[in-house]
């Protein structure tokens, strides 16, 4: 009896585990992902304002990019997930799971940015977008020197 | 002379063949990238209407999978990259590169069905949430179906 008990308790225990880390797994793979699309869409705007310049493409990419800024995906960086795996090792920094107040900044830096170029984005106004671009990528760098190891 | 520009023509086409590779690799990661952050928004969505429902969560997870569904990533499905490795080997099934008029109609039922979650998110209303959820849902399902392997 006691030793099905503790039997019990070691499956949950194990079970709890696994979710655990499949949680930390997911969560890093999700803001990965996250990223990785406003990359494409960072890219697209780029393109643009270096080549020919398409007012809809422009406002689409903008769109991406406001809307993942202000997901919330600050609720990815679980605890305990500043190791791990998800489509590639974290290479999210320590300091990102402590240093609340210099993170509090950049990404509020970020969220202004990203929601002013969707604004920007609207207006197809090419030299506008060109200098909001540079805004923006600032505060993306700005997070990556202090919070992303390097490669 | 001579061989000094076919030296220079095979140093062309060897960089031409890099560079498409890359674009490859990297249209591959976009477009996973696109779906896995879905995935997150697609999970918490579910996780709102089964649990505690929590409004700006919901409009949030919405409006991101509503900018990615109308970013027009069909653009990273560039012609030769149905073989390849973004994140990971794609998935996706030579059909959708010669399927055109399949593949129209399931891109155009996923965006009618997330432009109507962010209407609906809007609204507050859980139930109406999880009836669209359901609608959303069935149009990723649909495309898994037709257009991408299984692991």
């Amino acid at each position: 009896m006691k030793f099905k008990f503790l039997l019990a308790l070691l499956t949950i225990t194990v079970a709890g585990s696994a979710t655990a880390q499949v949680k930390f797994e997911d969560a890093i793979k999700f803001r990965q992902s996250g990223y990785g699309f406003m990359a494409w869409n960072m890219q697209r705007i780029k393109a643009n304002v270096e080549g020919a310049y398409n007012k809809e493409e422009v406002i689409k990419a903008a769109n991406v990019i406001q809307a993942i800024a202000n997901s919330g995906m600050g609720a990815l960086y679980v605890p305990g997930s500043d190791k791990g795996t998800g489509w590639e090792a974290t290479r999210a920094k320590p300091a990102i799971f402590t240093d609340k107040e210099g993170v509090g900044k950049v990404a509020m830096a970020f969220n202004r940015e990203a929601n002013e170029m969707a604004k920007v984005a609207a207006t197809g106004d090419a030299a506008a977008v060109k200098e909001q671009l540079g805004k923006l990528g600032g505060t993306c760098k700005g997070c990556h020197d202090d919070f992303k190891a390097k490669k």
